[in-house]
């Protein structure tokens, strides 16, 4: 059985992003035999949270997931909107077109949806 | 292939409610095919958000939209209990009996569940 | 036709929480005959909200849903986090080891997602 959830940040909301790496850590912890496929999905606002200096406390919590192939997904659409360049980014961000049609296609590939 | 997905907007937050209107939106531009079925449920004191005045900045982004076939489902039970008359809200809205079965429903028949 | 949800509580936010517990009053109210599988699940600082004297203010409302089987479940993790003892929390409560591998499960077993 493998795990597969997408996580929806969508809001400039440092405790909703928080919350969202704590649950990513906490499923690998809880299903310590790796059969899982995690993605984070950020538009909107979120997308700033993801500038290199505004997400300096998580960079080690979000290098330890993406270690463990958790994707990182941001919008192009709200990186346009929110004028932020990708190089801005933290590392290991993949930039897709529309995040709304990944969270649609992830639920329609029969991945859970949680929004913290 | 349909993209079907429910946007459900429950709190009286006009950023919740501005960012779903932008999501479906991104949405339209990118399946440009038009194979599509979206729709918004309101419930909650997000129905606050749907009367004429409260959402006039948002008028045409939503005559934009239900000219698209996006329907807007408001909850009768949340109309009730804030006290708001069918006939304050902006015209093209649906009135349900209850959002939380739409949203089951919804689901059940494989659309999406996106909470912006 | 069985109506199965869940509802994902996880911000120290008593609106959202207060909300869930309505929408579940509502579904049972609109489906009479009763055919239903609800789960709340809480995790995150939401756990705190089910501190006996944090929720006085819903014991009825909760003792009703409990009443009609629907489920607290409560993430273990998150009340270590936040310093909080089992047996600190209203009765009927179900303490599970992670609340995110519960929200995966059950939307895999076909219950519908949630959020207030």
């Amino acid at each position: 059985m493998i795990y597969r959830a997408v996580f929806h940040i969508d809001r400039d909301d440092p405790g909703a992003f928080g919350l969202g790496l704590t649950n990513a850590a906490n499923l690998l912890k809880a299903i310590p035999e790796s059969h899982y496929d995690l993605v984070f999905v950020f538009n909107g606002p979120a997308v700033t949270l993801l500038r290199r200096e505004a997400c300096a406390p998580h960079h080690e919590e979000i290098h330890a997931l993406q270690q463990a192939r958790i994707a990182f997904k941001v919008c192009r659409n709200a990186l346009s909107r929110f004028n932020i360049n990708p190089e801005e980014l933290i590392e290991g961000c993949e930039v897709i077109p529309a995040g709304i049609v990944a969270l649609i296609d992830l639920q329609r590939d029969g991945y859970a949806y949680i929004k913290p």
